[in-house]
């Protein structure tokens, strides 16, 4: 049987981008209408592995879904950026006069807000999802109206692209991680990246001292994030991204905070994927 | 002229309570629909300080709003500790058997679920801002009909609390800051907590040196978070908090962290509050 990908909103959304960048053109997927869902289909075995996003460059962490992947003791296999590009599209044959009115999720109409000031004429409406417009317009043969989403929804739903990239700030690059059951399978000779979380006790200097071992075994950090546990106000866990050359020298760095922090865990262990 | 406090909501929010316990009962307070607003009332003078929610232990930090603070290059100048609790209001007189709907925000709906699950003849109603609903029951004397909000809101809405307390989860604490336009007016000896901004370069080990420093100036870090620049795509910023005894062993590290990082910035000096 083949394998199939959860990934979160229907199919033209930008998880689906990312599943078919990730895993190619031609990939199953189950379409869950939320984080929560797309874990469940995930656990239920409904899917095999899950795109999830986990941060952006506009906005920051997705601090929820790094809740999700810790509670349900999931793992991070890899990882895949996305530069969101946001396009005009509308039925086959439309010009851009022809447009009347343009539905999409408010985020999305908000990113384009410059580029939608030159068309006075056209009314902006909200919508839920990007995706399930220009699935909508599709499926009714709407005339007149014109969807903003990725350009994977523009051929999924057989729909022109009037205007393509025509969201105001660039560089709006999010990061997403590949979720399985299981740990990677990958040789640790293909292994660069890994993310983590410890908890320090209180002791001042806790934090430097774990980071000093990191940074003695040759361990980049990528990213750190001290989150508040839940249910303990004000104690923190921390989550770190490292990347590093050698497999020993992670290794290495893993048994020393294993024996420093509280409490140590792994969330994944994969490859390194350039934004 | 009496000191006028921007608020996120309406008077009966949590962040009007809020102001209520920093400022007194008696504040004169701005409402704001966003936190955009409440900058705006902010810089224009609108309001002489502003309440921000700034972090949650359930949700973690609340990412723009760090951004806006930096941005507008406000500063911090104190900061308060809400332990969100939810509560079941009606007109006085109102039994909970005379309830046959209950409107609130789906945030406090669904932190009081659990509580609401008890009473199936209550039908629940999503609207969009908890304190809202209780001035409409009060506003047009609504029978029948409960709100979920803060404390606060049946006080100056004149309702009856018929369940106090019923969120699911306790220990929802939310952390505010106070923020003005101009620094805290605090002397040295008062301060002892402050908010502080720094970027690096990439240099393996930097961030490890920037901590060594702080816990040989005695500083203790109480939080830490990477967040991404804007425009920079995955090139971090580091936003610290840490708390001294002494105003001069920060100011040290403030001096060695200056010389350091390639960027600094003091985003409040103020005095810690315990949550």
């Amino acid at each position: 049987m083949a394998t199939k990908i959860a990934i979160q909103g229907i199919q033209g959304s930008f998880h689906h981008q990312v599943a078919q960048e990730y895993f190619g053109k031609e990939v199953a997927v189950d379409e869950c209408l939320s984080f929560e869902e797309l874990v469940s289909s995930l656990l239920s075995g409904e899917s095999d592995q899950a795109v999830m996003a986990i941060e952006n460059s506009i906005a920051g962490p997705i601090i929820p879904n790094y809740a999700l992947i810790d509670k349900n003791n999931l793992h991070i296999i890899g990882e895949h950026y996305l530069d969101i590009q946001q396009n005009l599209m509308a039925l086959k044959g439309q010009t851009i006069q022809d447009i009347e009115e343009v539905h999409s999720h408010p985020m999305a109409l908000l990113q384009c807000m410059e580029f939608l000031k030159q068309y006075p004429h056209i009314k902006i409406v909200e919508d839920k999802d990007t995706a399930e417009t220009a699935r909508r317009i599709h499926e009714k043969q709407l005339k007149g109206i014109a969807a903003i989403a990725s350009k994977v929804a523009a051929e999924m739903y057989d729909l022109e692209i009037l205007a393509p990239e025509i969201q105001t700030i660039n560089n709006n690059m999010t990061r997403f991680v590949i979720i399985d059951k299981k740990q990677s399978v990958l040789s640790t000779n293909e292994i660069n990246r890994a993310s983590i979380k410890f908890e320090l006790d209180h002791k001042r200097g806790s934090l430097a001292a774990v980071l000093n071992v990191m940074s003695d075994c040759k361990l980049n950090l990528t990213k750190i994030q001290s989150l508040p546990k839940i249910e303990t106000p004000w104690k923190y866990s921390f989550f770190v991204d490292v990347t590093f050359e050698k497999y020993e020298d992670y290794a290495k760095a893993k048994a020393l905070i294993d024996i420093m922090a509280e409490y140590f865990k792994v969330l994944g262990e994969y490859k390194n994927a350039k934004p």
